[in-house]
């Protein structure tokens, strides 16, 4: 074993992801990781005290990793705020979509972590949320949205796209019509917020 | 046996449904449908003649009690169609929701019938949609809705509201803001019908 290593939370957390695309959500063990990263599972559970905790802490990781494209569009004040809500909705669904598609089995093991771990994805739920109200406030700054409540419209918005970006649809996203079916409900969506 | 007793299509269904609730989907056979009803199983067969065809018809009545009110909103072309696309919508919710909370195990029962009987559901689906781009069209000719297309703004309208009508969400269905939820995305939608 080699305890010299430099053990960061990060690093436990991408040979966990390894280990749980090798033996599967149900087999893999604390004990797996720790010899992946070839130390003892005393030192695993120094940074992630239970196996719960390493779980909810992979399913945040994945949580993150979508966010963060996402954050950038609505971080970027300057852009027209239609165009920045419509890339960013796209891109939400993007990134569900690949998912599911390019790596099947793994998003599965995310699925049932993501279910465990609640507070996680309550958190993610609401960071979308978060995003899609600070486009809001910046469209009606610009002129172009007329929005009375930009929390509860932010919220609608989720709500009305949930059919492209909730894993309960992932079988859907397989249908050829699905890009005519997103263009359809964007421009809904879009055409319910322009300023008259 | 009561082989005079007169079999319509309505009676077994009827009795399969009480059979479906009394032993559940996994233990319900046709032979038990028969018994309730006293008659010979071969009786039932000569209605239906396989247990996929009982379940399909099962379900197929299922949704039909789903969709009759709705046909009748969507029928009645006299009122305005924003107030009628929005008390068709909420009677839609409505109807999937009381199935839930009023009925749980039934309703699982049904879903997994649903699943089944796809070509039951696929038509559903259809029919909903048709309604819908009825009541739109007529808000086209009243002059209130402003809608290009108007097949692919009906299935839109479906798309964006299938949070509060499709089962994978029935587990939200119970929570307190569900009214504030419903009402907001419905501004969206129908703000994005406005003609001009």
């Amino acid at each position: 074993m080699n305890e010299a290593v430099v053990l960061t939370p990060e690093r436990i957390l991408e040979v966990t992801e390894d280990v749980l695309r090798r033996y599967g959500l149900a087999k893999a063990t604390v004990v797996d990781v720790a010899r992946a990263l070839d130390v003892s599972h005393g030192s695993v559970y120094r940074h992630c005290p239970s196996k719960a905790s390493l779980r909810e802490a992979v399913a945040k990781r994945w949580l993150d990793r979508i966010d963060a494209p996402l954050r950038k569009i609505a971080e970027d004040s300057t852009g027209p705020a239609s165009a920045r809500l419509d890339a960013w909705l796209r891109t939400l669904f993007a990134a569900k979509r690949s998912r599911v598609l390019d790596d099947p089995e793994m998003f599965q093991t995310y699925l049932t972590l993501a279910r465990e771990a609640c507070a996680a994805v309550k958190c993610h739920k609401d960071t979308m949320i978060d995003q899609i109200a600070s486009i809001l406030t910046d469209g009606v700054k610009q002129g172009v949205f007329a929005v009375d409540d930009v929390k509860a419209s932010a919220r609608a918005i989720f709500d009305a796209t949930v059919r492209f970006h909730h894993p309960a649809h992932a079988d859907e996203w397989k249908d050829a019509d699905l890009p005519a079916r997103v263009d359809a409900t964007l421009a809904l969506v879009l055409r319910g917020l322009k300023a008259a």
